[in-house]
């Protein structure tokens, strides 16, 4: 039978797995669950909770106001730059702090101050909402002085490149979009973009949040002016673990932070009356950061570091190529359509699909079946594989029990109407 | 001896302590210690390191995603009506989020928007450097249709309560101002400098860092427009916990975070394009919380809760009063000058005391005498006690110890230059 062959298929993939050892350094506390929502909020490595136990007990409970001198000072910029080599940062262009949203504003505003007289910030619909609202709260806050505008994207998957060239223009200040989209996966040719805008004489901010650590990325070798992104999702930093902000060394003087916080000051020891920002992109640190939460990043950023990002990238391109497969095999037939690329060059490390049924699929799946869903509106389920965790036997169960609920009409039993959250 | 007998009444005052069970709520580990730095980095609550076994291990380690769902997304409401319990605001008003300047950077540049025209933002010299820079940012970002002006304090010990009177004028968008400042404890008359902004038009902004858990506050009854203020001193919430920020009632309606994030977005899970700012304080909110370092803060607030802001507030003094009686019978005479003010109504709950040679007593301090100390340059030493873990005699050992240090002129084997991170 075909099912079983691509079962065995998984077993051999398994197999012949190089990064199979890593999986052993998450924690797995209910091994039946199947999780494949590693672009939403990755697993707990072993070595981060072992970290904690130490910040809290010794650094914290024992050392007290000495931890700040003993390390914690250092966390924005020593993990920002290991996070600084997934990414292809120079030393001194990436730091960690803050949430996403927050950094965004604080790049926004400051590209926007770059860029007098230029009166548009350009984005696309298919950038995460929560970006979006940064933009247009930071429009308002400077002044109303910029238009945003969101260009629709071709047919809600594929990023429409050539429309968004168009709508760059010499009127443009800013360029904002996600590297690898939320929804689809749709991954844009950073470089080529980058490019394009530039030419313009806009400045380009990427977020980086559904791509990093498991997405190439190459922030020098495309010239990208600015990025921002979370680590809670492929790099396992922990829930709202804070994000990261990376602004290209050459911009660094001349760009201010409009959120001035003392641990962006020149001297911060000093408490002097008067900012004055520190040299690099120490600047774009604001106030005192999380350190509970800081700290926790880094045994995440470091499996991904010691697993290498091409075999990372590899992992994850045959492990969506296979998951395609199924599909094509087993849920295109149940109805389920195809809203990722299929080109692995385009596609970041999940699969969106899309079902009439989703909604009352995602809750049979949940109550019964032992899988966590992502639903997103209005329709869409999304499938993520975290190569550092996810077996391809993972994915073929994943489909398997999605099978199941379709072809038992599981679903029937859910109430169709949406809840607030999911 | 008079030495002897403010030993022994230290031990009295330790045995009659209506508080002194809560100590045993708090991790020692190094019982030779004298830590009077709750200002700075309180204690670490032995609940908070359960809890925190908790969030990792089975929360984010078991329950993945689910964890969003099961608690995580209401923690900065739900902490934020613990914490407005201590400091009179009403349910809805407070929540828990970001840092102290991230907070406070939303809430002057929301207060602005409210008072258009007006050209000024009035604050002093004894507000806490990082707040100024803030509020530099601020207006900075805003376009420069501001001026800050910063009064300078009389003496640096005591607010200029007359001459911030006469600055606020109908030019005065907003005050801003430390309830208790971080360098004297000068505590502010926050009902009586709030009426006086408001009766020319002004709106007033409170940061409660140094007071919060300590100092009774009751923003409510003061008519306070605003205020922030951060959650890892007097509340023992952990290194760079997340802060908090208060928005009045009645002006939530009208006021725009300019960090307008899906956190504070009406409908956070329908992923609309545009941004809806929820009703309440909520949509003071930003990006996605740093959810171990957020839930750590819990803890700490339980238990000034259960101890009762009445009860922490009457033995701060009562330490207090007998810092100051430790000071003028044993280090006066050695050449220490109290910068604090001597009237309890008007102090926080620490001690400053200045000395030409602080840096280098510092120093021995710190290297021999087994006391953590707390310099400010350029002669300061902050003195601090926390009702919930502070003893009498701890109190009483830190003065022994300063005492010795300046008796033996330990101090003069270390350097007079000063290090650049303290």
């Amino acid at each position: 039978m075909k099912a079983d062959t691509l079962q065995e298929q998984a077993r051999q993939l398994d197999g012949q797995d190089e990064l199979a050892s890593f999986r052993q350094a998450f924690v797995r506390e209910a091994p039946e669950l199947v999780y494949l929502l590693g672009n939403s909020l990755g697993r707990l490595p072993r070595a981060t909770a072992q970290r904690l136990q130490t910040v809290v007990r010794e650094e914290w409970g024992e050392r007290l106001i000495r931890g700040w001198s003993e390390g914690w000072m250092d966390l924005p910029q020593r993990i920002g730059e290991k996070l600084g080599e997934l990414v292809g940062a120079r030393q001194g262009e990436l730091i960690v702090a803050d949430s996403t949203s927050a950094n965004l504003y604080k790049v926004v505003v400051a590209a926007l101050r770059l860029r007098p007289g230029r009166t548009k910030i350009v984005t696309d619909d298919l950038n995460f909402p929560s970006d979006l609202y940064i933009l247009q709260g930071a429009i308002e806050a400077s002044g109303k002085r910029h238009q945003l505008q969101i260009v629709p994207a071709d047919d809600g998957i594929h990023g429409p490149v050539s429309t968004l060239a168009d709508a760059i223009d010499e009127e443009t200040a800013v360029l904002a979009l996600s590297h690898t989209v939320f929804k689809s996966a749709y991954t844009y040719d950073m470089a080529a973009l980058t490019k394009q805008a530039q030419e313009k004489g806009a400045l380009v901010i990427w977020d980086l949040s559904h791509a990093v650590g498991v997405v190439p990325i190459d922030l020098q070798g495309a010239g990208a002016d600015f990025a921002v992104g979370c680590t809670y999702k492929y790099l396992s930093g922990g829930p709202g673990a804070p994000a990261f902000l990376y602004v290209r060394a050459g911009l660094q003087e001349d760009a201010h932070n409009p959120l001035s916080g003392w641990m962006g000051q020149e001297r911060p020891f000093d408490f002097g009356l008067a900012y004055e920002p520190a040299g690099g992109v120490r600047r774009f640190l604001t106030g005192t950061p999380p350190v509970l939460s800081l700290a926790a990043i880094e045994p995440g950023v470091d499996l991904v570091l010691a697993a290498g990002m091409a075999q990372v990238r590899a992992k994850s391109v045959r492990q969506t190529e296979y998951l395609l497969t199924l599909w094509e095999e087993k849920l295109e037939p149940l109805g389920f359509a195809l809203r990722s690329p299929r080109d692995s060059k385009r596609r970041g490390s999940h699969v969106a699909l899309g079902h009439p049924e989703a909604w009352r699929i995602a809750q049979a799946l949940k109550a019964e079946m032992g899988v966590v869903p992502d639903f997103r509106r209005p329709d869409n389920m999304r499938f993520s594989v975290a190569p550092l965790y996810t077996s391809y036997q993972e994915i073929y169960e994943a489909v398997a029990r999605l099978q199941t609920v379709i072809e038992h009409k599981l679903y029937e039993n859910y109430p169709a109407e949406m809840a607030t959250v999911t």
